[in-house]
């Protein structure tokens, strides 16, 4: 059964890196004591070691080992004997880039529809859409495609923010930016503020953690709704 | 002589579209009377006419008379026959699409090589950098490759900026993202804020506007430096 938590962050303010999970990562992953990590997203550009050692130390507060997909001769063997695998966040670019040229987005996308317990915060919980074409990343590489795993049949905002009230800046607001997408694309995308999850289990799409999300369907105004909606109206 | 004029934006806040560069406008097109205008980067999504129509009327306070690209049979005889060139901004990933798809971007490059005096905003502007990965853009189209014009011989990030104090958000502050762009290339950026444009004329290259604009180098630390800088030393 598919078993996937899909975060929009790692870590919330005032909080170490993926405190407020914690409890729930402990179910998620009770099933196994190893944690395969998907280090390839590099926050600010720290190396694969430092990544990993990093997600280590937050793992051994519920006792899981921890070992960097990149430290494998045969990544493709390595997500396909993995009892749990988590992708941290960082850049989706570099990311996607980086499943693409080690051919492991399909083998991760059979092992995740197949039941292996997944794991995404940010950029890692981006590729559980159709496309990444609604990343909030800068674009620092060219990768072969856009299209990511589908584990959900939408599209994904992580770290969603809302207009900032009395701003004189010109750029876009993420709403606006998002409504842009829908001007060339017509699947429907969820802005997930930090603090809310995804949790898939089976068919079952679940909105988790205390806050509201926003839909954005094509053609139509965007609209909040509440933690622990069901979400497989959003197709 | 080479003339471009590569802002970063058009529009200031409280002010109207390309208000606060009429002045300079009127000089930088005073050989010409008519302006094509590029308005694939379609702002929000819209049409190529609508867009066109808003740069009309902001043209005709100098009394020039502005046609789409949209609207010419054949793009390339329109670009090479232009006596003045505005790409206005909107998505830098829809904008360069369409450059690629109607085969006008080395006819555009070639032109303002020569000496069609050019402008551009936002998106408009970050096409005149060697490449468009540091854009702040949502990648919501997948163009054919991320290369622009290289009017310049660095990157630019147009609407740059700073951190906000005090913020609690989680996601990158811009300074993060073009640090992360150093760990995978190595040419300079400059961070060009609301209000200031940089003028190429001939070799030439000088920041203007009332605003310092932020130096990011390749392994070192950014700096600020003041209006009127001549820019030559970043390659």
């Amino acid at each position: 059964m598919k078993s996937a938590l899909i975060a929009s962050t790692s870590t919330i303010h005032g909080s170490d890196y993926l405190e407020y999970l914690m409890d729930t990562l402990k179910t998620h992953f009770s099933h196994t004591e190893e944690i395969l990590f998907i280090p390839y997203a590099r926050p600010s550009g720290i190396s694969y070691d430092n990544y990993t050692s990093l997600v280590k130390t937050a793992f051994s507060k519920i006792d899981k080992t921890v070992s960097g997909l990149h430290a494998y001769d045969n990544p493709v063997d390595a997500i396909n004997n993995a009892k749990g695998i988590f992708t941290g966040g960082g850049n989706t670019f570099v990311l996607v880039n980086q499943l693409y040229k080690n051919n492991v987005l399909l083998p991760l996308k059979a092992v995740i529809e197949s039941g292996t317990p997944y794991l995404g915060t940010s950029a890692g919980s981006n590729i559980c859409g159709l496309t990444m074409n609604t990343t909030n990343d800068m674009p620092i590489v060219y990768p072969p495609s856009f299209k990511t795993l589908g584990i959900v049949p939408f599209n994904i905002n992580p770290h969603y923010l809302d207009p900032i009230e009395g701003s004189t800046h010109m750029g876009e607001t993420r709403e606006t930016r998002i409504k842009e997408f829908h001007k060339f694309n017509t699947q429907p995308v969820i802005g997930l503020r930090e603090g809310s999850w995804i949790e898939v289990k089976g068919k079952s799409i679940i909105l988790r953690g205390q806050l509201n999300a926003r839909i954005f369907f094509y053609n139509k105004a965007p609209y909040e709704i509440k933690p622990n909606t069901d979400l497989s109206f959003l197709k």
